[in-house]
């Protein structure tokens, strides 16, 4: 037969945007390699530069961005490190969220509204993705708004055994913020041996109408120790009325447990000054120093997780399996 | 200028799959219009065939199907009559779809398990279709599975309505037989003037592993007339089963509504056996005769929503202010 | 260089639905593997649903589905296979079709008709198919309905050796029922050393207009044993009025030789009944007991001929040069 | 309601490339209107400009070419048209296919072979075509090669309401020149009465292999007025061996009839010297000097047909209608 | 014919994102309509929040932002725009570019560089864009970027008709800041009657290597009005270097006429101490109000220029015949 | 696991279509191994057929194709090929392009005129074209037509080579033959030590209007041996008259240097009566016996250039190293 016959080899490189370095790093730690040496930098008038400084022909890209703020900016950024990825012939680009931005905008609310987060799928498609990788997506919906392959990856074991560890021996409740996530509140409910389930539910004030909000408990928490959950605190006003009203109800503390620590202003303030106990998070964002220096703010790292599951995509090994079946 | 001028002007045409032609006739009736003659049958290996009898050249189409049992069936015919409206000419293809299909796998509940509601409005769009039409998807997601507008109508002031005028002067309790759907719950309670709401929560029996499953109540519904909501009713165990809760639980009666009557056997059976006092639900779907017969089955008509809302679409009028701005 | 070097490997994995698994399992084992196991059944209102059970990520996928009756149904659940397959990071998918279904509706027969078998083939392409592999295509072009690579395979070496081997001593006359398809009846004298070609030419009676159909014989068959050859037999209406004509016109005995066994009802009566001495065909569609009662029913496996081109296909081999250069 | 209002008006407008300008002056003609002026010619490298002289802003674009010879020429003129249609804002691009370049290359005859046809309806697809227009295409079934609608107009009325003039009173035949098109024959056969059908089968003379072929008539043509249909003559040696071999057999005459005159050389010549009675033709084709030259050439005008088909779809009209409900 | 007929009717409605209002303000008041209101604004965590407050169905809808500082916000809430548009059922969108954002990097000046400026055309696609609109693109060939229609409008007649009336009798020469641009202003040579040709050569001083750049004046500019043209004053830098190079080869004074005022810091300082005498820009990008206290810089607008183009748009007239067959 | 499991390889073949065997002949030479033999003809009517007479399955496909005139002929050829490419199971299919067609219709320079360079790149993309590799591109935005990776390759270090080495000891300046490819021009000057820069500005003679055209030489150039550069020379007509000017205006001596050697009629003519000294150009395009034949022609192999570019792309090394990181 006429041609060159070769082995074929292929080489995992990861590359981060500007947006959460630290995560990046600890990632390709936990792989045992390094971050491909990029250029990345703004012109005068903001437009984003992206360059790579090695050759990444044919490689098995991973392409790292957390989803913070100022969001537009490192979701651009992100997109523009594709282009760039698929211009320079990567093999393939499998583009890694740990926050994924827009989330919750993944319907119509109302009549005239956009679907962003079907907008960034499509987008990111677009630009040259084959893949998603992505960790507690707002609703597990957005995994069919990418027409290719979604992992999904979920901290709930990591939190869920923070949970255990420390409050195990406690009589626990799992309390959703809100009536349209007790699914997840449900899954922490099994993970902690069956705990009983509350949630907050939220009416209008029907004396004084148009004028304010009453945080219903749903559910029964007296005396116990209530772990409220929820994928994500933005500004942090939802979960601490939500402790406040869980504490009125007769619990015996708040323990706090998110994916996404957003802490959008005001929500330092709000969590410093609020009767939960402990707030429990990861760092599929990157956390202010103000938010550190917060005792009863508990960081763990997501970075396990996804250098773990980036090595079963890139040795087509199971990814599934890490979540006993269920991802 | 060269060329031959003239004022354009469009044409609605409705057409109807054979799943169930007495709501397609319903809608054209409240239209003004006829269904477009059609002609569909089966060849002998069980293939479908269409034609349609009249020149669809130029039409503004709208092709209603209702996705009930053998659905695979009722989802090829309605595909290949978009494939063939296509080839025929027609402007504008409208996918009207009064239940949605595989609503219900809308993402992947485990590893390795497809997408099908993604599929469905992938395929939709492959083989033509400009945009869809549906009642009260499974979840609101679904809009953004499809790549174009999708006008999402809502059954809640139908079936509110007709609680209100039955049970309004009762004490009310709005309850979800799920913990994943209590969003919907949390509309009819504001439409019912904010009655309080109730969820049932599943739970194993942890004294015999793998055995049993008990239906927790969470919520206050002593005394109280239950509306237990939900989209659809297949085969009615979950619902029945959260009926027997709710007066364990010492409700005083319970009222069931949904928008989506499959009623999969054996549905009619438990319905007829179940406490609930009234069973409300639409004619998205065709209504089995034996079922039409049970006394405490109230069926509304769907077909006013969806023939005004061709006629906004049809007339560049508004579908969102339809439903006060929500849709 | 950064990164983590890796040779590469690919793994073939054989799926198969639901509607043939005779098929599927015969096709393994000439290959020296087993099917994955997979979960394939239907909820209450007859969704399909679908799992792996294995992980699938990177694997050069081949899933198999003979569209045989309820044919909706099958080919509903072929690309939910699909599907899941992209979904769960399959690196390669081909569908394998033994009977392509509606590949007789390959073109507008007249106006307003869909061209089905277009329409499967982009839906397989929608839900994620890379390349098809099919036996005896309805008509050649349909391999350009698919926008990829399309294996074809051909059953008349298979059958027409058995022929030669039971009646290579006769005198023999090739025959197409009809006028469409000579073209393959000339494929099959070639290979049978040039032996002459017939046709069956259908007439409207026209001393009795709108009321019956003579089939004429075109070309010469007296004394001779004729090979009566189509690619498919689906009620057997057509292929037992032309073996009744070619007796008419003096053959001294008839043989039917056919691809695809859809024998759709009353199919297997009128095959019992028909003056044909030999109707043989092959497994690419599944047998009912009743049909393979009939002595005169011969039933060859195309399973060799399937694993064989799947193995070429994974082997980087060449498909074109099992058919001597033509497929 | 914000905005301004205005009733849409569209404009039909013609375009021609250069291939065949006296078919499209015919077509315009009989609409009543003329070509758009347009500017075509080539730089000196032979790479081809076009522009338009008029604003096509929001038209409803009909652009015509013959892909005659120097064929890949004319393609390309005919793709950077429909481009330039595009990125001008014409509204509907129709391109008209009076004859369809490389559609005999509509499947793989052997390995390793394109699929030239579908090549050609993706291609225009890419440049902007939103629908195709074509005059008896090679096979029926390349109307499933374009993502689109298709209309497919037919010479047949045309050619066989002149053999029916002149020939009517004598006794006919039609014979179809291969095996492989005695479909189109049967359509002739209904069209003249149910003329009795024959065709030519090519086979190896077996005393002499690898050398020769012989042509057998299949069916009966003693006395007749053979009338020998096909959609094409290229150079002509097909038709003529088949005349020939139609005479040897005892025809009394053969009259040839066929849609697209190619005329390849040396087909005047061999028509010049055929035994063919007549050569009847539409203008499909630019016929040259020297073929018009020839008593026994008939041309017949497609441009009626073709006029009338482009006003039904300006109007939104019925082509269907124009072929008895066959197109 | 089955069905219900009506003219049909466009409305041309104009949405402004929130990056340079007053000049979608100009726009609207030239065409005599208002801008659809529209709600937006950012979420805590800076995602961007739209909706628009009317109906938009069936709208012939123009969408403007001007992509400023900071960039990625308003380039991402111009997509959102688009896609609430396209879900909302806009008819055609026609995305409207005063200034288009990442227009220099439109190819790869390195290896591993991305094209930016092609994803943001192809972004706008994904999003729904049906055409774009743009006023001098850094290159020609951006409008080969998007598949689709793009209007090109040129500023320069506006800019040189403010040139001709206050500089038109002194002695001119025409000067491109950089060798690449030249092409430019070489159009304004035409325009300008003629008037001669310089452009500034960068070199590296090579005595001093890697240290300082000279910049040459390749042509003859002494004792000449030097009209120094760009697309777009950024930093400044290069044009005030070009102004004073020119200077010190005597030219007689220098007036800077460019499209786009993006004055990045430090530009507007920049341009205060420059020895140019003018700086005549448009509004196409917002100026600040230190910008605009610069006596020597002269704001012309461009809402003319766009509100034409969008009426011409709109009543499927011509806009190549606004700039006399150029665009 | 379930499966059969290889280490997979991956097989470098090499196509060639007719328009220049010659350098694809030495292309693969260069490589080390041979084109795969392939069939390439045209049919009586001027369609091209092609075939691969090994199988290509899962090979590494690079089809080379000078776009040299007949033009159209030899891009639907390179079309085919990629047809017959994708449809036989090639894996990845490189279309190299040493002299990429229509790459100066890379704009609309009018209105409604077509980007013919856009489409080319489209409809290879639609062929099934992965990734192209060109040659000096026209304009570097052509890089961003493609949706895909394209490797650009740049002939200016064998071109400056051949120049250094001859004329080195000169006293140098670099000219451009039009203002808007000054831009190669310095990228020459760098190469040659930093060689003074100058221009040919065409302006009209105003004396006589629409009259002639007056060459205008921008720059210095008296007394300097002139390095003419250009990336084509097509018909001569610019590059002659340039060199004519430049002596004019006190040059020693004119050398034409310029990758692609189109040598339309009549550049040979031209080329041997003009000023210039030496005329250099590349193998891109085949060269005639005639211009051969002229001493002052020097005609320097791309092969190198090329088989080295296929070796890096082949192995996943670096395309841009070649070229200093500026590829």
């Amino acid at each position: 037969m006429t041609g060159i016959l070769k082995t074929t080899e292929k080489n995992l490189m990861v590359f981060s945007g500007r947006a959460h370095p630290a995560l990046a790093e600890e990632v390709v730690a936990a792989l045992g390699t390094q971050l491909v040496p990029t250029q990345a930098y703004e012109f005068a008038n903001s437009e984003i530069y992206v360059r790579f400084d090695e050759s990444v022909r044919g490689c098995d890209a991973f392409v790292l961005q957390s989803h913070t703020a100022p969001i537009n900016e490192w979701i651009m950024e992100h997109l523009i490190m594709v282009d760039a990825l698929k211009r320079a012939s990567a093999k393939r680009i499998t583009v890694v969220l740990p926050f994924y931005g827009y989330a919750r905008q993944d319907k119509k609310h109302r009549g005239r509204e956009p679907i962003s987060a079907r907008l960034i799928a499509d987008m990111f498609k677009t630009a040259g993705a084959d893949r998603l990788m992505a960790v507690d997506l707002h609703t597990a919906q957005i995994q069919g708004f990418f027409d290719g392959p979604v992992d999904h990856l979920m901290a709930l074991p990591i939190l869920a055994d923070h949970v255990k560890e420390h409050y195990g021996t406690e009589d626990l409740a799992v309390v959703s913020p809100d009536a349209g996530r007790i699914k997840v509140a449900e899954q922490w409910s099994r993970r902690l041996g069956g705990a009983p389930l509350a949630f907050i539910h939220k009416t209008r004030d029907t004396t004084r109408p148009n004028h304010s909000v009453a945080n219903r408990v749903v559910g029964e928490v007296t005396g116990r120790t209530c772990i409220l959950v929820d994928d994500m605190i933005d500004s942090g006003g939802t979960i601490c009325q939500a402790a406040d009203a869980l504490m009125a109800d007769g619990a015996s503390s708040v323990v706090v447990a998110a994916t996404h620590a957003i802490f959008s202003d005001p929500a330092v303030e709000r969590l410093r000054d609020s009767v939960a106990r402990e707030v429990i998070v990861t760092n599929t964002l990157p956390l202010s120093d103000e938010a550190r220096a917060l005792d009863k703010v508990t960081e763990l790292s997501i970075a396990p997780l996804i250098s773990q599951a980036i090595r079963q995509v890139f040795e087509d090994g199971s990814v599934t399996s890490m979540f006993d079946g269920n991802a």
